[in-house]
């Protein structure tokens, strides 16, 4: 990615961890450093990503095959990717993304099971060897998010799984912050709201010091 | 695939070579022998493979990324392939497919130049080491094929494409039939009706016996 001048950096954690709140705190954060900054996430409102996403979630259709499910998520990444995310980049915008590939091996590969080998084939042929540069990962307790997101809004069908469902999730989130340590910034979630912003205050510094 | 018992048979060719008409023939020489057939075609009647077929071809969304466009494809194959064919061939079942991969070589590939290598890891994303026992490729040249399909009915898109483009794809046809002699059978489709059926009562009759 020669060409690529902006970073890109991804929200991740489970339901209520503050990913959507947060997004907006970084993106202030950023514009007040002078970059220009876009936010997104998927499907990143690209019209055929949309369709995609209708299919998707059509409560009238059969369960479909999980790996039919797999290449339509990454049918509408690749979308996002060609469209949206690599031009801003290369425009030399700043790109937050609330979730982006990790969500997919933690939901679908963490708690769905598929297997991660072929979630990374995938991934791999979509994206090829571009990288995100930074992944912010708020973690905190699933019983924390969860109430969190209850008293946010009534619970969607991804949220009505058993907890043990997103322990799997959180789970593989940290493993995967583990195996990439220099990718993640590990966020104590479980913190107040003002104590989350000053570990971001921290994070960004430090990024925007290496970004020059 | 061990517990494969029924034959998988793909039909290939450009427009107009005859696939339609004479899947129904081989049809009737498989169940003359007393064989068990189904029919199908891509999208293969699945409700979501519809749901995505109606993606790909919605006249009112922007051109989508070619990458896109394959994993949609390659999301209605595999859902195809894991809900209606495999379970048809595990169950006995012979197969007869009005085109299948060797269709996205010849027209993605040979005809819109997506890199064959990326097709390639793609169908062993989703199709694994499955194999077709036995593709009858209709070869004819362009223009008689192109003619065929314009008295039969009106030209669609995708055969309002100029010649060359179809060129490009007879060739690439071609090409795989010579990379891979035992499992391609070259129909002259060409000849007349009943020329061409007699090729299939040959080519039949050789199946049958190695079928056993
Ligand atoms: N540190 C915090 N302490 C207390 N409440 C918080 C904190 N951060 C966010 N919240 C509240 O928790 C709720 C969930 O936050 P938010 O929507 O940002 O989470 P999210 O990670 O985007 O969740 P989802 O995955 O469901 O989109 C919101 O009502 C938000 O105001
Ligand atoms: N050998 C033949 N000689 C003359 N006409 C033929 C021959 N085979 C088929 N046809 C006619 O040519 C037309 C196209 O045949 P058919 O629809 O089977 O082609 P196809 O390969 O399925 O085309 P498409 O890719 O457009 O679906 C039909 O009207 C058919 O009756
Ligand atoms: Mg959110
Ligand atoms: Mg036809």
């Amino acid at each position: 990615m020669s060409t690529k001048k902006g970073l890109f950096l991804t929200f991740e954690g489970i339901e209520g961890a503050g990913k959507s709140s947060n997004v907006q705190y970084v993106k202030q954060l950023l514009e007040a450093a002078g970059k220009d900054v876009v936010v997104t996430r998927e499907p990143g409102g690209t019209e055929v990503g949309e369709h995609i996403r209708n299919v998707l979630l059509d409560p009238d259709l059969p369960a479909m095959h999980s790996d039919t499910e797999l290449l339509l998520m990454f049918a509408s990444r690749a979308e996002h990717y060609q469209y949206k995310i690599l031009p801003a980049l290369q425009g030399g915008q700043w790109v937050l993304c609330d979730r982006f590939t990790d969500a997919s091996y933690a939901y679908q590969g963490g708690g769905r099971s598929i297997d991660m080998e072929r979630i990374r084939r995938l991934e791999s042929w979509v994206l090829g060897d571009f990288k995100i540069d930074k992944t912010l990962l708020f973690d905190l307790p699933v019983a924390v998010g969860l109430s969190r997101a209850k008293a946010r809004s009534a619970a969607d069908r991804i949220e009505q799984e058993e907890a043990s469902f997103f322990e799997k999730i959180r789970q593989c989130y940290l493993d995967r912050a583990d195996a990439e340590a220099t990718r993640f910034e590990l966020i104590d979630a479980e913190q107040s709201i003002e104590n989350v912003q000053q570990q971001l205050d921290k994070a960004v510094a430090v990024l925007l010091e290496n970004a020059g």
